[in-house]
This record gives structure tokens, sequence and C-alpha cells, in this order.
């Protein structure tokens, strides 16, 4: 059927590839390392930013939207943020093209248009968005200042992966403005909530919040908070992040407000994102060697009807008995498909939907309606059951929240099963390439120290877990004094 | 109040551009050309978005991502596109910027990370998306493929206007593909009818629907339809157009599919779009020297609700009171808003939401309570009236939607006393500066002739009107024979 995938045991990198492009979900571009997300992909895609959208809204928060090109200039003004983006920026030049006097039906650089101050394509939109905000915010009323942008940015990766890694992503960046530390805090870490919430119980995917050590920090931040999650393969995955900028970008701007006290003072910032990366993070959590497992919750699909029939005559009983459940269903705000398409056999659109992953598959036949059943297969355990045809919406939506469940606990009990305490350098060593996940371990604090078990192994601290337990021990790389354990994993 | 406007008797471009800023619905950017979105703005653009994404679903269409970077060789392939938009492109040359050395905390465009194709910033995506249909029509039950983006392109125009004309503007493209013709033909038709319902429903404004003159045609189609608004002074505006493409982009791009009959063809093509344009065709249609009026159907707030009280003890009735009143309307689906703050007078709230266009008004006080009514203003007309709380609700339901009809009733009473029949060229020139609008006058069918009327009036041909009546007469300019009267306007 040319849709068999690698396994995951055989090559995990190789099968999500494959996964990616024969699931529909996106195509490699013409443009280096940007993709297309295809209409599969992309539906996926508008479920979760509607879930999140909500939750924005419902957290206080609007949308707007702010100009793709940042000027040089601009992201100069905060030191750590040009820092850390001014390596993988699309830079444009110039404004116009024209023919080529050479060469007919060719077009080249106008030399003439040439920009007096090179543009940005904004990689995060921190510069561009507090440049306005300096005009918008003048006094204590103006504040808090609550904004989203779904927006695409573009950071210059040298190698890239559909979804996890391209040049070109979509995102929602929120950013925010204080009149006092606390709030900003509190927004920072409320956000981070809003993000566990949603991958938990929407991606069906645990998530460990954390706060990042000051070398993992976003650019110009003072404070990371990050959501991890762990993939099948036992490498973790940063989910989602949410930053306190303190002060940082308010004073590169210069943007103050007149207190309640009539004093000026300067304003405290937070943003926070997350990408069309969680598409990766999804596919690499669930799926299986047969194709994409989608939570039911944001499934672009959650139930596909199939008959099976010979002739007319055994096709109209079908079409009434799938009639009625579909109506009973779409009543209930599930949506489904009937694929009575003559192209293919029943066999080739069973394959088809599992490697889709649509949770819900229902086939319908001759025995079936003499029996009164309809034969339902879930997408997550494959298990096939007959059901009684009456009632079996009722039964479906059920199954559906069984489904969801199911997935989340399964990453759960997948997740707590690749918490490793260790104590010692080797174990850490062995633990790291013979187990995976995450690998819990006193660390002395030191960037020094952080570097070097990167550089001897490729794990990097993933996050210092809030609410961290204080612990006295020894660094299990330096062995000098450290007063909790944190978590390291090899990580996308 | 610092909120007055400029009139549109004294100046209509002066109080459109005050309108957009103090509005909230835009803001200028540090960026030549681009515009910020603020939060009111991007509201109104997302309700038009919703509407507009489920008429599109609706009729079959699904959404995808493409690139935001066009390979300059891929704009070079349809000749007449490229004409069409090299002269104002967005040329991006590299990849990464580095430390100046010369000056400590600059940044410049690093030399070495020269791209060695330009890629220019998406003006619209008929060539890269093809590039991408190659890979995905095989055979003809590929076709149609009816997908459809949300993106946001760059044309770099030297005069822009907030909404109307800015160098990053956010929009629609649909890119459709067919086995025949007739069946791109109908798409194109189908879509130009979309735009209609919408913008006539929902943006509450009359559109004529044509076709464009070849000299207007969109760079690379063979056929441009196009929808034309006509804006309280008297000029046009294009609201929203649909090409047929014919062969050219698979042509271009070598996409062809397998027939039924086992042939290799060419793919047929539609692209439409509408865009941010559309807010600035709305705004110029139904505002007024108070501000904008928008219409019930897609304004970002329906009812407002302001409190007119003394003391705490009054606020505790006229909250009782309102609190019933809202939810009565929010269960009917009716955004409303309680503006209770303290900060500010009632006066200034009913100034200010006169200027933010909210379509009604409600304010409640003591002697309302008192005599069991509410005060009701509507921001169309500006009737105020008192209305029985009791069924409040019911009441306003039914004015929003009168408010609605109204807005339609009165742009289309002004469109259609805007559309004058001219039989000589001095009528022509006197009535396109005295009373404005539509001209309906013969003309020649020359480019010639389209040309010397627009030098010498600024004038241009909108629309040859779907359905026009064939008439004999001979052409306003060159006294040549004509088959038929086309409309022509200044316009926006």
């Amino acid at each position: 059927m040319g849709n068999e995938l690698t396994t995951r045991a055989a090559d995990y990198s190789q099968w999500y590839n494959e996964l990616v492009l024969k699931g529909g979900l996106a195509d490699h571009s013409a443009v280096r390392g940007c993709m297309v997300i295809k209409p599969y992909g992309y539906a996926l895609w508008e479920n979760m930013r509607d879930v999140l959208d909500k939750m924005f809204k419902d957290t206080g928060h609007v949308n707007a939207y702010f100009p793709l090109f940042v000027p040089k200039s601009f992201l100069e003004k905060e030191e750590g943020h040009a820092e850390g983006f001014a390596k993988e920026c699309a830079v444009v030049t110039h404004y116009r093209l024209k023919n080529d006097p050479s060469q007919k039906g060719k077009l080249i650089v106008d030399p003439e248009a040439k920009l007096e101050e090179e543009l940005i394509v904004r990689p995060t939109s921190e510069a561009i968005i507090w440049n306005a905000y300096k005009d918008w915010i003048k006094s204590y009323r103006d504040l808090p200042l609550l904004i989203n942008q779904w927006a695409n940015v573009v950071r210059w990766e040298m190698r890239t992966r559909l979804f996890l890694r391209t040049a070109e992503f979509l995102w929602q960046e929120g950013h925010t403005a204080h009149a006092t530390s606390e709030e900003a805090i509190v927004e920072a870490e409320k956000m981070l909530q809003v993000y566990a919430d949603f991958v938990e119980n929407y991606m069906a995917l645990p998530v460990i919040k954390g706060r990042k050590t000051p070398t993992e920090r976003f650019a110009g931040a003072l404070e990371t908070y990050c959501i991890e999650a762990l993939m099948q393969d036992g490498k973790a995955l940063q989910a989602g992040t949410s930053h306190f900028l303190g002060q940082n970008f308010a004073k590169a701007f210069d943007v103050k407000y007149l207190t309640k006290e009539n004093k000026q003072e300067f304003v405290w910032a937070t943003s926070w994102g997350v990408s069309t990366r969680l598409i990766g993070a999804l596919v690499m959590a669930h799926s299986d060697d047969e194709g994409l497992v989608l939570p039911p919750r944001i499934a672009p699909l959650q139930v596909v009807i199939v008959p099976i029939y010979k002739g007319p005559e055994q096709k109209a009983l079908v079409d009434e008995k799938v009639n009625v459940i579909i109506a009973s269903l779409k009543s209930s705000g599930v949506t489904v498909k009937y694929d009575d398409s003559e192209n293919q056999r029943p066999g080739w659109k069973f394959a088809e939907y599992e490697l889709k992953g649509v949770p819900v598959r229902i086939a319908i036949g001759q025995k079936d309606i003499e029996n009164g059943v309809v034969e339902i297969a879930r997408r997550d355990t494959k298990e096939k059951k007959s059901v009684p045809a009456e009632g079996v919406s009722d039964y479906i939506i059920n199954l559906l929240e069984e489904i969801q469940q199911n997935l989340y606990n399964r990453a759960l009990a997948h997740r707590d099963n690749h918490i490793t305490e260790v104590n010692s350098w080797d174990e850490f060593k062995s633990m790291l390439t013979e187990k995976g996940g995450f690998i819990s371990a006193h660390w002395d604090g030191t960037a020094e120290t952080e570097e070097k078990i990167k550089e001897e192994t490729k794990a990097t601290i993933r996050c210092i877990p809030l609410n961290n337990a204080a612990q006295d021990g020894s660094c299990v790389y330096s062995g000098k004094p450290s007063t909790q354990r944190v978590l390291f994993a090899l990580a996308y």
C-alpha cells in the first residue's frame, strides 16, 4: 500500500519523518528549512490554536498584530536578546527586483533599492512590540497590558526537522506589561499553568513544570519557566516557555509609567509562547508503528464510518443505519466522516484511517445490521468490539473520553517510569544511554558543570522542577555540595 | 476630550486617518508602511475572518500553510506574474548578523552568510503553492484541490495608508486546481459570490460584481472578477478579487494530471483573496463625524451598558437590573460589556463608545429603575428611546438586526444615487468631479482609451458588471463604437 512505516524500534527518527509525511501533516518545501503544513496538519493546528486562544481570552488577554519586520537597530537595543538571535536571522536588505539586462526573463536585485536600515524577519517580537508599548503605556491606568499575537516567525536553523525545528514556524507569543515585578512573575507562572493544562488535558501529554538554568534561559529573560514532556524514545521535548523579562525591555525601549504616587517607573514584562513544534511532540508522544494516534479532543476527525457491502441494495440498508448514527453524533458535536467512496476497499480504508490516527472507526455491514450491532475499533488499543447499534452514539461519546484518558495515562506511566534518580557519574551515563528519560541528579549549580555534562553526554538540564524538594547532596559530576536535584535529559 | 475628529466635510482623508487611530483600530509602526493592528481592530478582523472561514469550509475548502519565502527563480517562472510583483518585493539576501567589529553593541549583516538564491517575502503565493501542487497532483482523483491560506503578505508600496494600503497586510488566499477550464471558471465565480455575500450580509456594504479589463487584471490571470463598493466620498474601493488563471501556473510549474482517459493534461487554476483592506472599506462606508459605526454582525462589542448613579446604594440597584439584562443578552449570544469603571463620567463613556462604533448603548439610572425602563441609544441614527426593562433583551436583539439592515440600506441608497449614466466627455468630467461615484459610460474596449481617460481624470474602469446589458453606443472618449457601458470611478 505504500503506507508502511519504518518501525519505531528500527529507527525512531526515520519513523517520525515518514509518519509526518505519510500521515499528511506536512511536507518539505522548496525553501530550505521551511515546511508546508498540509490540510490535515493545519486542521490539527487550528483545533489546538482555538483551544489555546480561548484559554488566553478567558485569562484576560486580547489579540493584536505587529509587523513582520524588526529594524536591525531595535534588535541591538537589548544586548542579551541581540546575542541570542543575531546568528539566525533572515535579513531583508532590498525592496525591489528588476529585469536582468543580461538575461531575458530573469530578475535581479535592484541595487538602487537598498534599504537604509536592514530589516530582520522577526525571530520573536519583543523588540518591535516594546517599541509600540512605549506609545501605549503612559500611566498605571494603562497596566496591565495583556496582549497575545498569533504569527509566523523565522529562525535560520542549520538543521531542520518537520515541526520540531523549522526555519519558519507558526506560534503565539504573549507580551504583557505590568506595574510591579510581583505581578509580572504571577503572570509568567499563570501562563505556564495554562500551557500545562492545555498540553495535559487536550494533547494528553503529562508535563513537568520547572525553571530553566541561567544558561538555558530565553535571550533577555531574568527567569524562564518551561514545561517539559517525554517522548517515547526517552528524549525530552520543551513544549512551552514563559519568561519573566524584568525591566530589560522597558529599559531598552524606555517604557515608563506614571505611578499612582505620580512617579515615573519602568514597566515589568513577560513573554510566553508555544508553536507548531507541539505537533511534533504530539506525534512522537502517542503514535505507533501503524501511524498517528491523535487525542480525541483535538483530532481533526474523531470518528470515521466505513460501510461493508455487496451491491446497491446492501449499500442502501447500510446508508440508512449510518445516517441515523451520523445525525446523532453530529448533534453531540462529534466530528464524523462517512467514507463510502468506491475507489478503495474497506481494508485499504482501515489502514488509511489508522495511519491518520482517527480515534474511533465504525464498520457496518449486512451481518451487523441483521444482528443489530456495529463494529467499533479504537485506535489507541486497536481493540475491536461489536456494540448494539441502539444507543451507539452515547457509547462513542464515552469511548472518546476513555481514549483521551487512556492516552494520557499511558504517557504518564511511560514518563513516570523514566524519571530515574542517580547518585554517581557512572550511573548517570549508563542510565542516560541504556534507559533514557529524565535523570534526576544533584548539580552544583554552576554553568561550568552544566556545560561539561553537556559536552560529555549531550544531556542538558531540562529544568529545575517548580516546588522542588530541598535535599542536601553532592553534585553527580563535580562532587561539590548541592541543595537539590535537577532533571537532565537528552532533548529535541 | 482629545477624541474630536476632523469632520468628513472638512477633510475626508484626514477624518479617516484620525478615526483609525483614535478608534483604536491600528497604529503606525516604526517599520515604513507597516501597521500595528491594535486589539480592537484585530477583534474586528477575527470576527470577519471567522465568518469567511466558515463560508470557505461550507463550500468545500480546507486550510493549509505554505512558506513565507518565495525563491526568486520561482517568481520568474510565470512571466506576467513576475512583471506584476518584481517592483514591490522585500528581498532576503542574508541569513545572519554578526557583531560590528568597529562598534561595540552594534550588529552588521554577515557578508559570509549570503544566500545562494535570494528569497522574496511572498507578495502572493501562487508560485510557492503551485510548486507544491506539482507533487500533490498526479491524477484526476486528486482534483479538484480546494485550498485556502490565512497569511501575511508584503508588497513594498511607496505610499501607504492604514488598512487601505500597507506594506504588510493580512489576508486569505484561495488556490484551487481543477481538471477543466469550465470547472475553474465556476469556482472563480462561486468565490466572487461568497465574497459578495460576506460583504453585503456582514459588512452591510452593497457591492457591484464584475470583471476587470485586461489592463486591471491580476498579474498572471486570464480573467479577474471583482466586487466594487462605494465609499461615502464617492470613491470606489475594490473589496475582493477572484481570478481565473487558466493553465498559466500549471505550465510554469509543470503541473499535469492523468485524465480518466489516461492522458496527461495541464491543470486549470483559480486564486482569490480578501485582506485587512476590508477594514478600511468598513470604516469609510459607515462611520460618521463622531466615530466608527460598526455593523452588529461583526462588531467586536454589540452592546455597552453605562450605569448612572450617585452613591453605592443606587449603584447596587442598577447593578441588580443590569445583571439580569446581561445574563439574558449573553444567553442569546449577544456580546455585551458593563462599563461601571469609576475613572470616567457617563458623558465621557458615551462619547468613547460612539467613537468605537458600538451599535447599541444602554444607560440605566435611578429614575429609569423607578419607571421600569432603560434608555437605549442606537449608534447608526443616534436615536435615544426609553424602553420597558421587561423584555429588553428581545428588543435589543431585534434592534441589532434593524441596525444591520439600516446600515445596508443607507449604503445602498448612497451607492444607487451615485451611479450616473453619462454620454459625453464633458459630462463625464463634470460628473466625476462634481458628483463622484460610479460613472456608467460607453467605452471602445481599447487599453489606449482606458489609459488616456486615466491620465486625464485619474478615473479607472472599476469593472464591467456581470450580466451587463448589451447596448450599442459610442465611446465617451474616442467616439468609436461600443457594445456596452462600463463603470468608471476614482478609486482607493
